[in-house]
């Protein structure tokens, strides 16, 4: 880590009013909290995944995505590319079909490519949401498409229900699976008025997060059919992905994923009150104009730099952190910031919140 | 997990005697201590492998085994995989040596074929340690070559140093890298009467863990090069393995690492003098004879079935836990025990040892 990033790292945590995203405990604190529950829960030891403890929240899971099993793997990437093997040997297709901002195609050094040489065809548009037309215009044989709901890239933005329910229609009479990047599927209840096991069952299979919303040490789920997830099983164990104690990760998700998934509603309603408030700010715009989740992306008429030192300098003299890092825009001076609204500012009115990204924007400007 | 293996483990942790292995502690006494350690030493949350608890561990490791470089990962499995893959692009040869046992043969379905067209070419012979003679007999062009040490399917076998050097000095005649599976490196060292950095110094890349002798939650170090070790940050990204946050695994094994290193003398004194002890018990054979690590296989004149409700039957009447599950052994009506040695008997007198392996065998003949 650099001096400046270590200096940043420090000055949030030591910020008394934090504004984007969850509370954070520190690890001591955290596992504190964890021995805590494990006494409370008399949890014993676990040996490669094996025991209650991770066995329930497997069931808990599935059950909740109304699929028939589910498995715990340690990273959502991993989770995807077994998913993405599992389909194209199914289909005797080395090809899927991938969103242009696809993790996998974005954050994983092309995985999919260098492990299992499959051909990842970009399918539909940066900002846009997967439409049924954008998979209508790829004709080629594809052994599933991934879907990520909401779209990371483009601030969270989902696709209505209705446009939803016809790409699954299109995907459907092609017979090709559907799997979803359900990373924030969680927070993307709310704005379908659905519960998970309705909006999982458009797809053959299934990854959401435990760490994101859930707010787990880490950790991810697969889900699927029975036999999916054998399948995946196996592959998670040649991926080198089944790890001799998973009790800390699971124990860190348990003892909040209840009382955090009660929160989304809250969450949602927050971010689009909040989006209102920030757009009114002159050299502030917000995508999607209405959140659809409780993450957003801000856009703000001034370079990272100056933001990120603007930020680091309301946090030395207010202990307050205001935003995440920035990276640029695409219209040239203006920055990107990507916004989680999370427990933080639940209880605090949209002025509390607005004045200092006035502020923000007013010091980056000066 | 099945009843019977839930009765089991119950039973383990009730026993107020464990005889074979590490203390281990319940997961909130676990937490509990890693909280105070991450207190005591102001460790910050990490993220995806970023900051210093992470980075002083893996410098730590790289200097311990005279490399330049090394990078945690969560499984030993991963690590191996990733030693693997990163040889045969560069020898541009999909072929390396495997010993018969080696993990990847007998524990990992496949992993290096299924992911990445790996030929294991099977060197050597199963019960003794690959010799520069086994090496010698494949005139075939290879990538690598795999060598562990110790070898744990044959009790813990350590060739001898000579030995060692010789295949050493014959890979390096035909420019053929080794690496180290060094599950159980650490246990190793008394044998050798060498430090790390020169064992590990006839090897190109060496693969540590972290959870066995040493007592972690979970994780495994591979070491190199600064360039090998740069690649293989990237496999490991490929593989799913990095994880978003990794303290709990980090900071169990930074709080007892150097206590237990320091402990491994003893250990394989205690081993040797309880092998010694063990195998003037009719029914009882040790191998090997004298062990070379604190581990060995014990070979018992009854089948694994009676020996395991023997072990039961006394943990539950007396509170004293023997043996670990037991496996068929060749001979028909023998069983093989992998026996660790730990520091719960480092204190305890071989009679006070030997007296319940000696009744277990009654029991289980009776």
């Amino acid at each position: 880590m650099t001096d400046i990033a270590e200096e940043r790292r420090r000055l949030r945590d030591a910020a008394t009013v934090v504004l984007p995203g969850f509370r954070t405990l520190s690890p001591a604190e955290e596992f504190r909290q964890i021995a805590d529950w494990c006494d409370a829960n008399h949890v014993a030891r676990d040996f490669y995944g094996e025991g209650e403890l991770i066995a329930g929240l497997e069931r808990k899971v599935a059950g909740l995505l109304g699929k028939q099993a589910a498995v715990f793997m340690p990273t959502g990437k991993m989770a995807q590319a077994v998913a993405l093997r599992i389909w194209t040997e199914r289909a005797g297709v080395d090809r899927v079909g991938l969103h242009p901002t696809a993790h996998p195609v974005i954050h994983e050094a092309e995985s999919y490519q260098a492990l299992f040489n499959i051909h990842g065809v970009i399918v539909g548009h940066r900002l846009r949401p997967l439409t049924a037309a954008d998979l209508d215009a790829q004709a080629q044989p594809m052994a599933c498409l991934m879907v990520e709901l909401p779209l990371r890239e483009a601030g969270g933005l989902l696709p209505a229900w209705e446009d939803l329910v016809a790409l699954r229609d299109h995907a459907a009479a092609r017979a090709l699976p559907l799997h979803m990047d359900g990373a924030r599927l969680w927070e993307s209840l709310p704005f379908y008025e659905r519960d998970a096991a309705t909006v999982a069952g458009l797809f053959q299979s299934v990854y959401v997060s435990l760490y994101k919303g859930i707010g787990g040490i880490a950790g991810a789920i697969l889900a699927g059919d029975a036999d999916f997830v054998a399948e995946a099983r196996l592959w998670q164990k040649r991926l080198g992905g089944v790890v001799v104690q998973l009790s800390p990760m699971i124990a860190s998700i348990a003892l909040r994923f209840d009382h955090r998934l009660a929160m989304m509603d809250a969450l949602h309603r927050r971010a689009v009150d909040l989006a209102r408030s920030l757009s009114r700010v002159p050299g502030i715009r917000i995508a999607p104009e209405v959140p659809a989740t409780n993450m957003m992306h801000v856009y703000l008429d001034a370079p990272p730099e100056r933001l990120q030192s603007a930020r680091d300098a309301i946090a030395r003299a207010h202990g307050v952190w205001v935003v995440p890092d920035a990276r640029p825009a695409e219209v040239p001076g203006w920055s990107l910031v990507e916004l989680t609204v999370g427990d933080t500012i639940l209880e605090l009115p949209d002025a509390d919140v607005v004045v200092w990204w006035r502020r923000l924007l007013e010091e980056a400007r000066s």
